[in-house]
């Protein structure tokens, strides 16, 4: 088993993402300590009997979470961890090499950078689910994922890189590099148009309420699964990469009216060979398997 | 176990829908001939073994398949429906009642209607999947499904609709009746523009490969699954339908615009309320459980 090179692992917020960590780090064979920052009291309460089964220590005081730890995962959302930067860089041993799980990642490699300097590594693991909190988090759920990682040229520690490289190939993951300009490009066309696609595709169909209720298939079903995720969480994403996003809608729009215009001259041969190159363009894809 | 009103079944094109039919009708206990017309010998050949399974007749000669049947099942896909149907017509038994499992209803209702009169009852059972093929047909794939029946006001025989819904209640099915436009007008909302702005988004992506495979997780996954169904099936689908579908994509391209409008002012709080609607519009639709 690959060996995790933290011995005190300190996570900000224990969510679907930050607690699958923990439970992954218990499943993986890692004794060492885990603590986790909570908001308040009242969510500390909430998780306690759950956390001592998987052996995390819950505080809401984020210096004392922080205290002497060698690795700080930042796993709150988006606009909150941005707001939590100027603690962590105040209360972090200057040793700690410190990491995030965002799925945006060109404005807190920045401001993280600027911050906590060169042991700053900014990281994506790109899974995710409409579930969220500690409950709903999996000791697999890193298993056979990618994890991008966003160091800065000529900023960035190469060896907290590697360091980290090693703590998520522990956790199952396979782990790239790239710039986080690159990464919030490839995560537009991949993950936040496609749900905000969805979320306003069903948006749109409340003025046909009540009548289709009960007239949809598998197909929407499916298409329409990431509108169950957090409003909130998908907002602030959407927005921390909205230029990139906003370049992905703007395709959309471009090919909804290439394809209005093959409909309204019944062209079936160039709506087909359409058709077929998005099922060619799926195929090459590599999903995670579908119980992930 | 609720009587199957038909004794000599005749199923036009044993595909997934089709085969479905013959699988749940075993399942159900009857006891009645099944017979199925396919395109060729080569086709029967294919499908001999796993057919004798379930007590299916097969033969490439539509007049033997058809002759003496009570219940024509119409299971080809849409424009080679169309053009059976005069055939359809010159062997039925005058007293057979010919029904289809289209998704969209409004060319075949009324031409279906011109050449077999009151005896053609139109239908569409809401359910589907990515999968193709008599080997991939489930007996339970209408239990609890949704099957609209389509019958024109003062021209469709009322005891030949009851006997109908009396069918598809003992496959499993919820039975209701629309009108075809409104059939067709429901069905472009929840099932054929979600194809096609899936198909089209995921052929957009073709310029960005390589380099994206490996960075989508279960959302795209999922919002893409229809995209592996038969583009060619689902071209005849369009086209048959592509004047709701236009609408319904001229909705979408309105509300893309506006989208991308709050992405550009920042604005969280119309963003986050326009999401929050999508996900509560989602929570009224009834789909299918996730086996289905």
């Amino acid at each position: 088993m690959p060996e995790i090179p933290f011995q005190r692992v300190a996570i900000v917020g224990l969510g679907l993402m930050g607690g699958s960590v923990a439970k992954a780090l218990r499943a993986a064979g890692y004794a060492g300590r885990i603590r986790a920052a909570l908001a308040d009291a009242a969510a500390v309460g909430a998780l306690q009997e759950s956390a001592e089964t998987w052996q995390v220590e819950l505080s809401p005081v984020l210096p004392d979470v922080l205290a002497d730890a060698d690795l700080i995962l930042l796993a709150t959302p988006p606009r909150v961890m941005l707001g939590q930067l100027e603690d962590i860089a105040r209360w972090a041993d200057a040793a700690a090499l410190v990491t995030d799980i965002a799925s945006t990642k060109n404005t807190i490699a920045g401001r993280a950078t600027a911050l906590l300097g060169a042991r700053f590594v900014g990281g994506h693991p790109v899974v995710g689910s409409e579930m969220t909190g500690f409950h709903a988090a999996r000791e697999d759920l890193y298993r056979g994922a990618q994890v991008v990682l966003t160091p800065l040229p000529s900023q960035t520690d190469a060896q907290a890189v590697e360091k980290l490289r090693q703590f998520w190939v522990a956790l199952g993951a396979e782990v790239r590099e790239m710039s986080p300009e690159a990464h919030d490009e490839a995560l537009a066309a991949t993950s936040h148009a496609p749900h905000l696609l969805a979320y306003l595709y069903m948006a749109g169909l409340e003025e046909r309420l009540p009548g289709l209720e009960d007239l949809a298939g598998g197909g929407l079903r499916d298409f329409s699964r990431i509108v169950d995720s957090n409003p909130a969480l998908w907002s602030e994403i959407l927005l921390e990469n909205q230029q990139a996003v906003r370049q992905q809608l703007q395709q959309v729009q471009h090919n909804l009216q290439l394809a209005e215009q093959l409909l309204a001259v019944e062209d079936a041969a160039g709506l087909q060979s359409w058709l077929s190159l998005g099922k060619t363009v799926r195929q090459q894809f590599h999903f995670p398997p579908v119980s992930a």
